[in-house]
């Protein structure tokens, strides 16, 4: 009988004791921001994967790869041996298609979090502003109140206007389940519009966190990205522009 | 592995045995009218926090206070020891996001209430009528015959021109789930839009309630909330009717 | 911890055998033809209460008395002891929320009719075709083949146009899961127009069924408020033709 | 109580161990291409009957045959003894109601999978393209990247314009599960609008798979109901264009 959630290890780490580590989150969610971040920086930094995580609570299909090759909806743990400290990432597909799933899943990723010894969890995601920004913004959360000041003095802020709103999915909710199991974790949440994937705001995001995990990543082709959407963005406007001052034309 | 849903009362409370308890049930719902009151009864009277519920039922989000601090959403409960009984209040952000949750939800609270060896509930809320009330009643329902004269004696409405319509949500079934378990049970209903938070409604509702657990609770503040409240709309009605009078000037 | 369904004898019936009982379902669902019947029976043949259920997987809801007295949903049993048998009824305020549930209730009712020693079982329920009907017709469905001539000789009529279609809810899975149990059963659907509530169609699926199970029921209340009925509606209608005839006037 | 999902086998078969068998599954999906291919193959091979599955993710109903018989909605296994090896179909009324029960369901279907020690299996379904296609292709997907040589050879297209979708439902899941208990799987699915059930789509599916299994299968009838299909189509397009022309000549 499946399980509701499997948790596999690689053979090559089955056997291995993560040193010192801390976790990345980088799951779907709005603008593709902290998918788009955590997916770059195992990129980049060449991470390892040791790790699938499967579950009912995805979404009942299979994605096809290039060849053909069929593979069930997952998410992924990737590790990277920085100078400091074991770097594991979550990534994956896919999030929960139910609420309870969502909860089930984030404290399965919090119990990974426990058995591998993390004492520091990253959760990124975007934070949708529903409109485009010109120069976003990084914005934090944290589940314990001395995180703050290291968190903040890193760039990123903390005065939202809109207190007493929350974070969904898994980057809300292993902020919380984590708190329980005694595991420090902070969210950043890169301003985005909402509507496009943004790779302005992961490389916003993957700065801050680069320096607050004190691993330098390259952002290069991150920030091309960033450049040919942002033109792409600007052409669009442009041509609305354009549309709108032949229509005064006609008025 | 995570519970369904999880109950943990703090340390300050764990010995202690209640005195008489009485429970009041004030969750989010229609107007907000029974968060408002029992939110308001907590504040005003000093409540003493003495539990947190948790549940995968609750939407799968956090809650972040101004300071970015996040934490899961979760029900409370506080407790007042008034002259003549202690009072414990269930609050919280959420209700169950399923149905089979709201059961489920529903029938916790009424095992903590007999575990707590409460004798009486009180459930709260508003009755969503779907257009401004100038003179909102409260409506009442019992769980057991008997309970009606006192509660129609304080003021109560018992004569709803809707017999056969139900209660939803936790103000409900805590009447009908608190009924196995042989513990009384009283939901306050009032009257209200339904399209806003209202405090107008809520401040009938606690003046009612103060009465019948014979707890006096200073109504200022609410009332100046809902003083302000109704001049708010009042403008919006007078704005409404500026708008009708200059179309009809045009037409 | 609230079990996820459950059944409760009153203490008057817990000792009793009824004497080669039948069971007849007559819960809401299309036009309430089922709902109307059973109700209207066990109150003409003063049948008395023996049981109830409840469930997770009904509305998350009370119900009000005109007095205000609040409970839970609820599916009931009566029973009445006809001449030749005991008849049991099964009537209630709700089915299912969810798919799964309706299988689990339906399973549930089937038990319910084994522990009882119920050899044969009656669903009833509406047709729905989408327009109003002069004449409705009671249609049958059975769990096995024998059944259909005695069934079919009482009026009922097996030639739908729609072959390969379903029965959807309480009334159909009984058939499907007692016929696993090794209990005979037959639904009785009535033609109505799915708009309303169809106490015309539940008038003929009565007279069906009184004279299938052999026990007398006297119509004329049902038939007084079908009769009503078809003059609001004819009023309805002519009050459309009228209209129209009106508007070609204009035209 | 009833099970979430049960598999039933006939007497006939308890006692049999399927030789060398392949599993082919053909439930309702995308344009029905998989369950056309299927039932028909059954049909003309005249394949036995050897078991059923009833679940309670199916929808809640129970489906009708032409004489008013009620039974379960349902999945069916039949058996075909090819010259080379027995070949096992799995068809059915319904896939799940639910995104979990589609996981479970797979599960059980991979499980009997292993149990009748099926070393290979083939899901059907058709790959919706959003408008008429005049020659459908046959696409492909692997559960094991060694398979695609043999699939490519037969005709089969891997190459598809959109890698990195995925495949939802049944037809999918069962290659990602297979994999996990060590079964090959291969998904054959037809090009089809999406919009209608495509008997010229499954026609193509069936030659392919005909040959993959080297099992001949007449596909006269099936060739007739598409060319039926397509002379219907035909009129179809031709009526509208004429309303076209008709609007250009008022115009």
């Amino acid at each position: 009988m499946i399980e509701d959630i499997t948790v596999r290890y690689l053979e090559t780490f089955k056997d291995r004791k993560p040193v010192d580590p801390i976790l990345i989150e980088g799951l779907p969610g709005i603008g593709q921001v902290g998918k788009l971040v955590a997916d770059y920086m195992i990129h980049m930094l060449g991470a390892e994967k040791i790790g699938e995580i499967h579950s009912i609570y995805f979404p009942p299909q299979v994605i096809l790869d290039e060849k053909g090759l069929a593979r069930l909806a997952r998410n992924e743990l990737f590790l990277y041996p920085s100078e400091k400290r074991d770097i594991i990432f979550l990534v994956g597909d896919h999030q929960s298609t139910s609420n309870e799933g969502h909860y089930l899943l984030s404290d399965c990723y919090c119990e990974i979090a426990e058995e591998l010894n993390v004492k520091r969890i990253y959760t990124l995601g975007g934070f949708g502003v529903g409109h485009l920004v010109d120069e976003p913004r990084v914005l934090g959360a944290v589940n314990r109140p001395d995180l703050r000041d290291e968190v903040e003095s890193s760039g990123v802020t903390f005065n939202r206007d809109d207190s007493g709103s929350g974070i969904i999915g898994a980057a809300g909710l292993i902020l919380g389940l984590s708190a329980q199991r005694g595991i420090d974790a902070i969210c950043l949440m890169g301003e985005t519009s909402g509507y496009l994937v943004d790779p302005m705001s992961a490389a916003n995001v993957l700065a801050i966190l680069s320096k607050l995990i004190d691993v330098p990543v390259d952002p290069t082709k991150l920030n091309d990205r960033a450049a040919e959407m942002e033109k792409a963005i600007e052409s669009m406007v442009e041509g609305e522009k354009g549309k709108e001052e032949e229509l005064s034309y006609i008025g």
